[in-house]
């Protein structure tokens, strides 16, 4: 990057959000994937829409890749700058701009992390759904399409966001999409620029959609002797119309990692955890009841109930845990994250797959997911001597399986460097070329996060 | 249009899939809304894939408009030929594909008619929630984003549509989205065709995502002194969590129009009409309890509820026939339909402007609106005499003001051709020049309904 560049950054941003430093730019090299780091050239800390569209009118005359950075935390290298450049923290703009608490809404900056965000938004009775366990930035999750274990009930990201502003790469402002949660108004901007992981532009506010705090709760757990068999209880549960905010299987790996710690002692089973969210305690004991006969006709061996806040702590602790628990018991080994999704009729068998090829590579780790709406995890350990190419081996069977079975290659993670190569498959020839096409006209001088998502 | 084209469309799909009769042309001349007639030059009905295709490759080449049509129940002037050219009919492709009811899904071509569809679906157990209220084609549904009552429990059209096959401006066939419910795999050009009404691409085959038929319904019906006081009473139940299935307004004069039918006697006031769908009738006896406080805590004058299929149908009958009634109170008069949305806490305010307006103007017809997610419609009558630019005056201030209050010109009925002279407003010029771009690169020569959205 040439020292012009560098000149007129730190003029427009000032010396101390300008930054070549070795620190910064190890920092803002790598996320919590196992991909390897890259450096960035420098970190720049814009702290308004104005600033940022300023950095991408710079950096597309001059042709310098521009990376959006928010918590660090995504699972894909989405946010590597591979071919370096300028990374973009979105640290200092992280404001509530405005919380539209009769709506259901709230307006944000990008770089504001969601718990932080949903502790605020709690005092308004409100929060936010989508949760990917991590503290994301909402910048970073909007990018990433991000999910997790409530978006059985309440949606993706993708499903949850009304009106964006971003700025594309020649540093200009557009406005995508409303505060009205209907609008047929033209060309769906707003679906577009969610889940392209900084390539088409940057994110500088999101208008988001909020879910009222759930005045009650209550929760499940139970278990079954095969993973095929919770799966087919999935199914009938959703089936019901009961509509769970959480519907999450867990292997016995899983559970056996959970154990570990003290106050956990739960039968090493396969196991579905859920979470039930309604008006009146009323309406929910009477959901308990039918979710125990599906349960128990479904055949679970142990099942385990209760309503309340604390019911739900209860059963729920231990899953919260889980990733670290899991990173804990494996230090310094190499590890791989899976993150496939399928039509939930085939959740079974891509889960029943995945398990047996953990076993038969004699691999360690734990297979959980949101089986509500078919995403399956693994995270997975060999030793640091190990090669690389089996765990990546491991991965490209689960992702095959998965697109056999009508899946994705990511369900929530983004496709980041490591999915790029499954693309064509999932999507075919003629609809990645649309792909391009549209990059094309958005970024021609591929300044956005290049070396992503299409390569 | 040459001869030239005709022979070769003819000699594809035979004498009896091309037409330029009169007749046909007219049929395919005009939806119902009140824009006026334009003729195409013929009208086809393929019956596969490859045949759309080989229509938008010849099209494409001798630079013909094409239009998409369905049911023709649209109500922008979405799907007239204003530039002439080739209405391609979907009649002949209208089967469903595949119920694949274990995942909630079916796979359909986009000819069937929605209650048609669903009338199958409902042998499985299931149905595709969107109700746009006029028996519209699927494929309408999409190019549109078609809503309704039902919306807001369920969604828009494009939150319950998985994966398309969508043949492109130059008979490319291309793929998207998936059959797997969760999926970051790149830009989500699901979203991008869905209400682009039919400017970038035909669909040709769509995966929509179903929901299991309500086991148990509960209805409610509620009128209060004011449409003011009525809208603050819709915020106090989507804030409870309720969940409602329906949650209509509809103004004093909708409910005279209703008591036309002498089966029906309600108390002529601003009234709101729900409907709940639950997993047993204890969990929606324990809601219809909260419903009642929520509506006498609010000021309700009235209120009648009922658990059970008979009770619902008993509180709906009339709001289904609303339109009907309307049209048949005023034969041959002018008509125009506004289809607005805003911000629910804007609702009171929209609505009531609306009311006055239509009174202050000495207008006849009706107000009514899916108030849950913020959409008010009018249907408004003058004589046949009166001025066009009348009811065009009252439809421009009913969207400026929902403009003004952060809302959309067209909640659900798409930009066809009377929104568009707002759209710049509603987006902004960079906006616009967005989506004037990727119209350009998805179709070159302009050839896909021709002068609507963007003009």
């Amino acid at each position: 990057m040439n020292a012009d560049v560098l000149a007129v950054l730190t003029n427009l941003l000032g010396d101390e959000r300008v930054s070549e430093k070795e620190a910064d730019r190890v920092l803002h090299g790598r996320d919590q994937s196992s991909h390897p780091l890259h450096l960035p050239d420098a970190v720049v800390w814009p702290q308004n829409t104005a600033e940022v569209s300023a950095i991408l009118r710079l950096a597309h005359e001059h042709r310098v890749p521009i990376v959006g950075w928010g918590a660090g935390s995504s699972l894909e290298g989405n946010p590597i700058p591979v071919q370096g450049g300028i990374v973009v923290d979105f640290q200092q703009m992280n404001q509530i701009l405005a919380v539209h608490a009769a709506d259901f809404q709230t307006v944000v900056q990008p770089g504001i992390f969601y718990k932080d965000m949903n502790k605020i938004l709690g005092q308004h009775g409100l929060f936010f759904a989508p949760d990917p366990g991590a503290n994301a930035s909402i910048g970073g999750m909007i990018a990433n399409n991000a999910a997790g274990t409530r978006t059985v009930k309440y949606g993706a990201t993708r499903d949850n966001v009304l009106a964006l502003e971003v700025v594309l790469a020649n540093g200009e402002v557009i406005r995508t999409g409303s505060r009205s949660v209907k609008q047929s108004a033209g060309y769906d901007l707003t679906h577009l620029i969610i889940g392209s992981e900084g390539t088409l532009g940057l994110v500088t506010e999101a208008t988001l959609k909020l879910a009222p705090l759930p005045e009650h709760f209550s929760a499940v757990l139970a278990t079954f002797g095969s993973t095929a068999v919770a799966a087919a209880v999935v199914y009938q549960i959703i089936g019901s119309g009961l509509g769970p905010a959480a519907l999450e299987l867990l292997d016995a790996a899983a559970i056996t990692y959970m154990n570990q710690d003290e106050s956990i002692n739960l039968p090493v089973a396969p196991t579905l955890l859920m979470e039930f969210h309604g008006p009146t305690t009323e309406t929910l004991q009477s959901e308990l009841q039918l979710v125990r006969e599906i349960c128990v006709d479904g055949g679970a061996t142990y099942f385990s109930a209760g309503v309340g806040r604390d019911e739900r702590d209860r059963l729920w602790h231990g899953r919260h845990q889980l990733g670290e628990t899991l990173f804990r018991a494996h230090p310094g080994e190499k590890y791989l994250i899976t993150d496939v999704a399928v039509p939930i009729s085939h959740y079974p068998e891509v889960a029943a797959y995945t398990a047996d090829l953990i076993s038969s590579m004699g691999l360690k780790g734990a297979l959980f997911g949101h089986a509500g709406d078919g995403n399956l995890h693994t995270v997975i350990f060999a030793p640091e001597t190990s090669k690389d190419a089996d765990l990546q081996w491991f991965n490209d069977q689960v992702v095959q399986k998965a697109l056999h079975l009508e899946g994705t290659c990511t369900g929530e993670h983004g496709v980041g460097i490591g999915k790029q190569k499954y693309m064509v498959h999932e999507h075919g020839e003629a609809a990645i070329e649309v792909m391009r096409q549209i990059k094309q006209v958005l970024d021609p001088h591929n300044i956005l996060n290049p070396g992503k998502v299409l390569g």
